[in-house]
């Protein structure tokens, strides 16, 4: 039998992969092509331009590697520093984690900045050390811009004005897999170096392609930076566009129609509407949690997260039950949670493809589920909450006004 | 711009055309083929096996149409009967209607036994006319078995008993298009002479094949049948099930074998506990709608329909307001009323590839919607009653136990 | 194991069901959804409109029946005549002989003019019986455009001229279900009453669209006719189309995306160039069949077909042999011999979304083939004919220069 | 316009990316999963099982990274070696010399035995150095199975014979990405310690999956090996493994549903006979070569290459003219010739899911191009030649007898 076959449709509220819109999978639905043959490069043309709509550049590079998240990390760091280079990382969750232990791996000085998990980047600690860099030895702040583990959002904005304040030439380097297209980013106005997401997070796409963009200031480095690379590296890409062929390596021609079609939906409802109804369902999940009595593991409103809501369930209430239920009786997919909240916080996934009546069946579903496993929920007070904000807020569908 | 993109899922709650199961759409993603090469015969010869089952029948004969319901009712009747044959048909909602309106077209002498809308099949009124009848001049009795317009269930048990009763040689023809599949249905326990569904009801497959399943009462009524029939007529196919061609013409390849995805599906699921998880979701959405303080267009709780619910609004609002909104604002489809309860009721059908927290993600939508027209709901009360049952009565999904 | 499991892909060259364009498998690739929610009317519109323009025809009104080609002749025939109607039918083969079968079945004194099969239907004969009906005794001839079994198209332009030449004002009936889309077809210059095609043929969809075109007379004369109908009959169709709704029950979804998908790819080749792609590959299957020594089943060349060839095997071979070979060696599906030419003739499709190496590759195996069952064939000799044709004929692919 | 939007199927002859078969793309179309929840770690576990097949090994470690066959090459060489280690490479075409600029860039000191391009690699240089190693400081022989750009198959027999003759304890890294799955290949037979293939190559997949295959002693050395890696870095694979999770990030859901699919049909078909499939259509395509008098790129049929043939044209034609024109004029992409032998080779790729007469298809085409640009060729005369081979070598297809 197969696991996934279960009456009706799977409930995808893990914060990626994130379900993929139907006229997405029906654009990858094909066979393959020569990426050597005109199509493939004038594609490309085409989505190297749009693609840069999502990162709110235009003056940046985009790259579109054939990788996940961390390769695409792997990406920004090899390409702008060399190893021994110091740099600045905040330590706020798991994704921040495995990030500063790539960084280390990597061979770079990491000067890591501590918070509670649930609480956003340290910002004053970076502007101290900022401060105290006179010498300008750190070469890079590295920043998760949504921390998924913990469902923490961090101030972009106000990294760049710390930075600006001290005047110092580090380069910013933002993962912003779990923000960009969902959250409010801005690449150029915010001053970021290398901006980074994944395919399979709020661009609802399947897994594999790490898009990587980088500033003139990033790519300049680039030239110098001394970090063995090959794959990853960037001056093959430029090579390539150079010429016009685009590719030093074979893509996927599935996530390239994929990506067409899949921006196609985010332009066609506006980028900005994508933003304000991730701020929607971000705020009517926060809405139920409280409703339910429960804590959101985000410790303070300024970092609540619009992708992910990490949930904090009582102490003798294990958080991994949780999970195994909604995938065991209600067809549903919860994220755990990792590491330090293993057990003690499971997660909902509100990014990408996703509307407001999928959530509220989700609430819905976290409501049984929570009286499941004995905690003293009053059934449809989540929903009620919710459903009393999105009545209020939810506008029309723009291709059916 | 494309009317269907809108964000997320849509959320498709009609009574049919219902939604596909992803593995039943891959079954169905492939070219055409020989329909006269061996891998078709051997596909259908399996399927006209299989399919019996659905009908819960050892001794009829299927027939898988390239038609739809409509098209169903047609081969059911031209096969049977003569113009001019008397029959007894039950007008209780727009579906009965159309069908009751086909078989004076097509010549019988239709004796209509109405009942108010809302209310089942008069099976008295039935058991005078064929007590009175001791000439046996009654051929058929025509009856829906769950009328979609108005989420009527008929008890199919007690028109058998009624028609042993009076030992009465009517054959007995059914609509099961949006029962079988979805609700208790026994083909040989009750004596049905013609059964026929449609594939994109509670198959969950696109429009686009009228299965019709004969007795073999039936089946020796064809062969003196007098109405005039080519395209629907039961006789060719049976030469070609002879000859192991199985088709008289040419046949949708991709509706094969989706039907056989479909009943894999069904079959792993177990059919009964697919009538189940139907009586579940019917339930749970009269509990939501008693919660509302809305009425149930069904005039009594021995008809309640467990594919479909039909509510009533108060006088002053318009449900096809309420319809129209669920699609602008929501992305989700309801049913409207139909003719004599055009703007008094919506529907919301249930039936098909569905599940709990897809039926309360409806839910919530509705209770919204309602709020939305102005109608005084409490946000979140029906999602509470509804949830209360299924929290209680959801069993584990079977792949995953 | 799947029988349709084989290395590579499968040669599909039987003149129906056809190869499907990877676009419109794409846009089919699709989930149900409400027909009677906005899109599906407004896309229904707007098929109404362009699919005249295959029939080349701006007077005539469509019919989109979920129906087979069966169905298609089935509701041209009940919705213009009435029972006892005299009509003029051409018997030249297996698809002319079956809808013979289906006038006399629905209750027409049908006249037939028979041919040897492999000739056109003898419209001298028809001629002399138009002259002898003054008395406007015959209300319809029905023809047969290209009869699929023996691949001979007939001249409608002249079935027109004779009718005019006796001004006489039956109706012309015209099954154009292997022409249409393929072969010059013109309905309002020949002054075609009804024509109608089926989804699978040069439409190159899947099965279950039959597609009926009225001209004004023949609506007029659907008023008037007394044949039995109600899933066939126009009339209900025309009361939705004029209330905007356009389905009179449940049409499927998948092949309206289909068919649009389809017909956005029919417009950007240029039907005409289609028209002319047909005719190239015709010719070049007709040349390989004269230089492997073989006859065409066609009997005169102001009747070949540009969509089948029926070749004609020496009498020591069975045809059956070389289609069974085809499939089981050779990955490729090949058209039966039918009724009369049972074992002495095979055909070759070559219809709908086909080019020129495809077909290459087509006769290159049947080539080996031919060879396997002993006949003496200079391997290559076919391919050789075909490609000095080709290769002269073939135009720069318009997406592409 | 569409580019792809053509007449007919696209002639995709490149040698790689290849035809994805239909039960394949089938397979990849749907939706995203959770790969934390159940069902991906379980279907992981068995690709596990059964990639080890492909590559004939029992003792071998697979990892299935989502990367391109330029990341598989990363990953073989930085987890077995150590920056400065002494490598022996082989350059002998346009991917033995990427591969050989990659080991560079990456640190390696790279001893390059270089042979003509068209010939194989130079086996008995690589037995004078390695018998000259009496220190056994050279670490790995690098050598790519078969040369795409040419069309030239390593000997990796002799290769083991020649390492295992002087004793030489050096690692043997294969680059299979055009061969594994396609050609005769023993991994555990031949002392293979990494081999590795591309997921769009034969597995008949879209790109994005290395398989990269490691023996008990490339692991042993990937716990010494110094060069820095983390994307790329078998150990952390490993450590999922032993949880029982799988994934270090996130793979591609779809991609991994394919490979399932893919391997089933390998599996069905039967490996040798896929391999003997592939020598088929080699010899084919190098008897139709022959018989246009025109040369192979491969200069000695002990390199004769069965998943690509390289052709050198005459001095007077720009190969690339014919690549441009298969694909303007007759819908087929053709390889282009690269680096040294740009504008005097193009290639036909013959891998993957493909038969006989796809391949008779392209074959007829190219002879078309040929002619177009001025060759004098016969036509048919390559066909003819192939033809005559593959009629009397073509099985009956397993699921059809």
């Amino acid at each position: 039998m197969d696991y996934m076959n279960g009456p009706g449709r799977h409930h995808l509220f893990v914060p990626g992969p994130v379900n993929i819109p139907e006229p997405v999978i029906r654009a990858m639905n094909r066979n393959n092509e020569d990426y050597r043959a005109p199509a493939i490069p004038a594609l490309t043309k085409s989505l190297l331009e749009d693609v840069k709509k999502i990162f709110k550049t235009t003056t940046g590079t985009p790259f579109m590697i054939p990788t996940t998240g961390t390769g695409a990390w792997e990406s920004a760091l090899t390409n702008t520093l060399s190893p021994g280079d110091k740099v600045i990382s905040f330590l706020i969750g798991q994704f921040s984690l495995l990030w500063i232990d790539q960084q280390k791996r990597l061979g770079f000085d990491v000067d890591v900045i501590e918070s509670e998990w649930g609480k956003g980047a340290d910002l004053e600690a970076m502007g101290s050390k900022l401060a105290a860099d006179t010498a300008h030895n750190i070469k890079a702040i590295c920043i998760v811009h949504n921390e998924t583990a913990t469902g923490v959002t961090n101030n972009l904005a106000t990294v760049r004005r710390v930075l600006d304040h001290y005047n110092h030439p580090a380069l910013l380097l933002v993962d912003g897999v779990s923000s960009i297209c969902a959250l409010d980013f801005r690449m150029d106005e915010w001053g970021i170096d290398v901006a980074l997401t994944g395919s399979q997070k709020a661009l609802s796409l399947p897994t594999g392609m790490g898009i990587v963009c980088a500033s003139p200031k990033a790519l300049e480095a680039s030239k110098t930076a001394k970090s063995v690379r090959v794959f990853f590296d960037w001056n093959d890409y430029l090579k390539f566009y150079k010429m016009g062929s685009y590719w030093p390596y074979t893509p996927s021609i599935q996530l390239l129609y994929g990506l067409k079609a899949a921006l196609e939906l985010i332009f066609e409802e506006g980028l900005d509407n994508v933003i304000a109804r991730h701020a929607r369902l971000g705020k009517a999940t926060r809405l139920a949690v409280d409703a339910w009595g429960l804590k959101n593991c985000t410790q303070g409103e300024e970092w609540f997260s619009d992708t992910v809501t990490a949930v904090v369930v009582p102490p003798h209430i294990d958080s991994n039950e949780i999970v195994k239920r909604a995938w065991k009786r209600y067809n549903m997919s919860l994220g755990l949670g990792l590491n330090k909240v293993a057990g003690k916080v499971f997660r909902i996934g509100h990014l990408g493809h996703l509307n407001e009546l999928q959530l509220l069946g989700c609430l819905a579903g976290v409501e049984m589920i929570l009286k499941d496993v004995g905690y003293p929920i009053k059934l449809g007070s989540g929903v009620a909450a919710a459903a009393a904000y999105l009545q209020n807020s939810t506008p029309m569908i723009p291709s059916r006004i």
